[in-house]
């Protein structure tokens, strides 16, 4: 089976994703500053999300360039990637608009959590279809470190954002940050 | 006439359809739990939507694969289906925001059912169409039980809605198991 | 220069147009017939719409398949078909909210007159273009006769929509009809 | 690594952008002319970015065609580059509300400077990341004093809209301008 179709979907889903998010930046009513200024946490937020978004996007796109052959478990793990990754939007404006309070925090890292999840999935069924096809990927990803160490993190975020938010935004933004290069494994194995 | 701007066209409006959906969820106000409890009947409809969208971008994935040439009556019908899929968020709306009531149910109903048929419609045209070039997909489809069997049984949520609307409910879950499994009879026979 | 790239950017644009345009279609807040009534002008709107983007899609595929080269000032009429057909959602929700009052048919036969004289321009600049690359375009299309005719019925239906709007409203479907055939003058060369 | 999926994902970026930029033309309640006019200058700079954003699109387009290999750097200045065009509907619409306020069009010019500083360093991303492979892209940009010129003038613009807002409105006019024609450097560069 092809994967360029899956390929064009998951990038279609992505881009629009990250475009409609923006929608939650409603446009103020007043032309002043004080009228930007509500709008500063949404836009942190917003920010947040496009990077996480992205840092999926690149390592998805790093992922099936690795990847021969997809079968129909790997287009529902892709679905279920998706389905999370739909959530972000809202999960952002809640946290945003709510200045970052408790319960959005949390909800946020709920959310990311269960895109790591749907992500670690996908992956799993990318190198177990294999019957050595996919062996490149398998060889590059290997025990997955940085992909468990991430979901560990999440797990305390969620629960920390009751104690203090500031720790788990602080969190957020450090896995984020250790995302942001793509998967050097993936391309150096490319390039072998 | 080429099949890959199809393929293209229908999975950019699958995605965005897919993805505009999720704008239903609207950010609540407050911050507890309680802001969120209104929307779990929104989210639930959106879950049942988003895994029907994706068995519809799935199999028409698989049967455009075994298919080897389209053409105006194909785009048509393919249109078609685009047209009723369309009206899927519009149903989801109205059957979450209004937790379920038999009216919108019903409509929900209605709603898959021209989707069925339109899918239905565009295999037809992609099978005739042949000459012998689309066999494949003619052989893979055979009869079509699995889609005659859900339109029948869409036919009988529909008034069903208003007697006991949980029925209907659970009918559209079925309905959604059954095709989760994406086409092993097209994948199959591609793989000979 | 590659047209591969023109095609894809066209396509998302067409696709999300339509899309979005089904978001017009608020959703009620009763859950019986008489909150779906209203929206019944805003749905047949939203369906003759649907189908002239899905007419200027297909028309745009089949003007593009007979074509070789793009240049620079194809890919600026291209984009200023895209701008008009952007137009036809807020004219398009418009109509229907207003139940297809005087000005607003008028205003929708403007849109659809602009985006007629947009593509008509694009296909001159394709056939221009050529050089004889893109002959076969030009050949196929002729005195675009077809093309020509449809934007002078427009031009009449834009002040007649003030005499009496429902022969403004049966223009556009007729239109409409008489485009719903795929270009078979296309398709009939490229077969050759 | 593959420079197709960044395109494609580009161009559904932008596409989406371009399009729900035309969801802050909210449809008016009235159905008369006196309804229409408060969105003129919603409409005017719609126009205007509308045309910016097809600029990028299509300068976007023959910078990646001039273009061999992409590496992480590349995706992530690709990154950057989507979130400021992002931010081009929030700015317009802010700006087409506040009938082209002083400060709306300072923001307005911010984000547009913050779009030209991130293509600028894509391209040199680009050019840089060759060892030979991008020369042609390199040879073909030169100095790049259009696009440095473009910036400064933007510097100049973001103040003067606190002076006379018009200033910088033909400001954001004249840069369009000077743009909409595409890289004739590189075409000519590509067709030797």
């Amino acid at each position: 089976m092809n994967k360029t179709r899956l390929e064009a979907f998951s990038d279609a889903v992505i881009a629009i994703i990250m475009t409609i998010m923006v929608l939650e930046l409603k446009i103020p009513h007043g032309d002043d500053l004080d009228a930007l200024k509500p709008l500063i946490p949404v836009f942190l937020a917003y920010v947040l999300s496009f990077i996480y978004l992205g840092i999926y996007w690149n390592n998805h796109h790093h992922m099936l360039q690795a990847t021969r052959k997809v079968n129909g478990k790997v287009l529902w793990s892709n679905m279920l990637l998706l389905f999370w990754l739909s959530m972000v939007p809202f999960a952002t404006g809640w946290m945003g608009e709510n200045h970052f309070a408790p319960l959005p925090t949390a909800l946020y890292g709920v959310v990311l959590l269960l895109c790591a999840i749907s992500y670690t999935l996908l992956q799993n069924k990318l190198t177990k279809h294999s019957d050595g096809e996919n062996a490149l990927l398998a060889e590059a990803i290997g025990s997955d470190l940085k992909g468990k160490i991430s979901m560990i993190i999440y797990i305390a975020a969620i629960p920390l954002a009751f104690v203090q938010q500031n720790i788990s935004h602080a969190i957020y933004v450090i896995v984020a940050l250790i995302w942001l290069v793509p998967d050097k494994r993936i391309e150096s194995k490319i390039n072998k």
